[in-house]
């Protein structure tokens, strides 16, 4: 069945109302400042309540599996057959905002109302799904994986992650929230899988941009072609000595301080020459500094932290570019008599999106005259478990100022629905 | 009269052990660890009250100034002719060595009785001064000058000055303490001298290198061609703007941390440059460091503050490289679309050493076939003090190794009977 454009972007118009209710009533507990949806906490599961009355209502099944996630399905006409997966997180960050994740789940019933307004009848069933525990990692601290709900569900968890993840207010375990929220965490372990990935069609996953490319492009909506993979050096060190400021003259010293600089002025024109050369690459130093219990206007630095985060879509740009670092650093030591020490660099793979679905969201894109600019994502996303545990993934960007993780995170109301479209649009194919 | 190098080398030897017994009376309080001679506190009056002692058993004049200087003298035939004077200060920092300061004034001793054992005749007064509160900053806060002692004596000095010097552990004011002890601070002000620079053949400050460059170069003395003068900026900002690390790419970050360390990197490019042009100067960074209460391995630095340090010897370097430094602030920032705002560089003047005064040191490492090492101080020394008020001036620097301001400095008596024997051949011509 070929969905008329103007019909879907009426069906969308008319649902709009009920998508903006339901906003406010995930961010109705904190109408000023940062929502508080705490991974396997009161915050998160207040928000997968009102979901789930909210699908109930219109009449989806309704389950919830091992870990939490909450599965809303439209029947297809055919229940054996290959199943489109559409969702997002629920929990956000602390004092975060109302849209980092829950807009996916909106978007996904807002398209299934829609498509079910223009009598569309899905092949195979439609799910909307709720994931828990994206953001675990700024809930709970120690040896664990965030994106704890999207890998259960997917068996690529562990039930001793649960064990050692100690929530930071109180330093309860994980697995004992998720017992006491009537979950079953003992059957979190890797190959254990609520969802079968030979019968999925493939996952998509609406989501806010968290990065200004969209406003400055001013496009509505963008596809992800990739979600970044990093290598963080988290505790990289410039050991030199420390002297007098006036006293020690040039060739007597071993200054930390301009050697770090001297390096990250070299990886930045190093990025520079990369981006020249077509890679994707982005490069941060967020953390620099001499030591402040130390160092002084007359003193020469003897040493110097820094950490390092690259980021990029292609495996090979970003292992080309540790190697850099390490030649680098060797090549800086022993030119200015220092030690850079950059310590082990710890790599995330890239998760590169599905090239067929990605070119079918173009065709949707043209089909909806919508435009949508093709862009990597920098931060990570539940897509890239259901990548990894090979589903045919594909991520929807919604156009969205002042960032994510804040609460002043804007996303006009107009480019979700029209996101939403396309998202409605690629459930028919 | 002539002095005779063998001589004279064996009248130093006879006093040497006058010399160790005074450096080991002076260091007698702190067994272990660093000396506390407290400008106007009782570690400084101590070892003002030792050096008397010592320099009145040697049958010296003895008198002490308005502002605790002590004046030790050795007549000459015309008591009327210019009159030599050596000497250093006696204070030191807390947890100091024993010589930085103190070995000025056993070298001016030790040299007059090098010279009496020779019964050599002054023409004039030789007088070895023992200056009060060189290492003011260190004990006191509050908006004051440091070089209290020769600067009072030199009437160089504000009263309006010891009233705002506070003492770090107590609070009371350097005025106050300087009247328990029996000085007369409301003598200090500019123009009211102790010292007639009209009445100086010059003043002669012997010293420890704070630097390497003696132990580096193997040379036991130093002249000293000029005092660094410096231009500091305290509090260099770079502002840029906070993003997140993945998801904003490269053309839409205003990267703080890059721009500061290009700013670095450039800077030491001039460095460089000015060194392979014959100028003198150092660059130092001492503080640099990212908002530790906001940086993160995930954000890109919205914030850098850094310190600037440049010292050299000649007044135009230092200014062109703070004129240099705007400019490249400015460019950068454009082209960054940072601010970098360096502040006020606050200059102090280099004080150029006497010329003739270091010629005839020359000539006198010639003479005793020391092989001096000319050199820069990068420290700040009553020296300066006494060449601003129009007193030809020197100083020589014995070798030492470990820096000084510590309990580990390191000068060899044999050094510093090498440099006190250059001392006191000046001091007869």
């Amino acid at each position: 069945m070929k969905i008329d454009r103007t019909a879907l972007e009426r069906a969308l118009q008319d649902g709009a109302g009920a998508s903006a209710d339901l906003f406010a009533q995930l961010r109705a507990p904190w109408p000023q400042g940062g929502v508080h949806r705490d991974t396997y906490g009161p915050g998160e599961q207040r928000a997968h309540e009102l979901v789930r009355r909210h699908g109930e209502a219109m009449g989806l099944e309704s389950s919830v599996d091992f870990a939490g996630n909450l599965v809303l399905t439209w029947p297809g006409r055919d229940r054996a057959a290959p199943v489109w997966i559409t969702g997002s997180h629920l929990d956000s960050v602390p004092e975060g905002g109302n849209f980092d994740g829950a807009a996916g789940v909106v978007a996904g019933l807002a398209a299934v109302a829609a498509l079910r307004q223009l009598a569309f009848e899905p092949a195979g069933d439609i799910t909307v799904m709720a994931i828990r525990g994206e953001e675990a990692s700024s809930w709970y601290q120690g040896d664990f994986h965030s994106h704890v709900g999207s890998r259960a569900a997917l068996g690529l968890a562990q039930e001793a992650e649960l064990l050692r993840a100690r929530r930071i207010s109180d330093g309860r375990s994980m697995h004992e929230l998720m017992r006491a929220a009537g979950m079953q965490p003992e059957q979190v372990r890797p190959g254990h899988a609520a969802i079968d990935p030979a019968r999925c069609k493939g996952f998509i996953e609406l989501h806010i941009e968290q990065g200004p490319v969209l406003v400055n492009r001013m496009r509505p909506v963008g596809l992800v072609s990739a979600i970044r993979g990093s290598a963080r050096a988290r505790r990289a060190r410039c050991l030199g000595e420390y002297a007098h400021s006036g006293a020690v003259p040039h060739e007597l010293r071993k200054d930390a301080l301009l050697a770090a600089c001297e390096f990250c002025t070299r990886m930045d024109e190093a990025w520079t020459d990369a981006r020249t050369a077509g890679k994707d690459l982005v490069f941060t130093v967020g953390r620099f500094f001499t030591d402040a219990s130390v160092h002084s206007i007359t003193k020469v630095p003897g040493e110097v932290s820094f950490s390092i985060d690259l980021r990029s879509q292609e495996s090979s740009t970003l292992h080309e570019m540790c190697a850099l670092a390490q030649d680098l650093a060797a090549r800086i030591s022993q030119r200015r008599s220092v030690q850079i020490d950059l310590g082990p660099f710890n790599v995330s793979e890239p998760a590169v999106m599905d090239a067929a679905l990605l070119d079918s969201l173009r065709t949707g894109s043209a089909a909806l005259s919508l435009d949508a600019l093709v862009l990597p994502s920098g931060a990570g996303h539940d897509a890239q478990d259901f990548a990894r545990a090979g589903i045919p993934t594909a991520m929807i960007f919604v156009r969205n100022d002042k960032g994510s993780h804040n609460p002043d995170e804007a996303m006009d109301m107009q480019d979700f629905l029209t996101a939403t479209g396309l998202l409605a649009w690629q459930l028919t194919q």
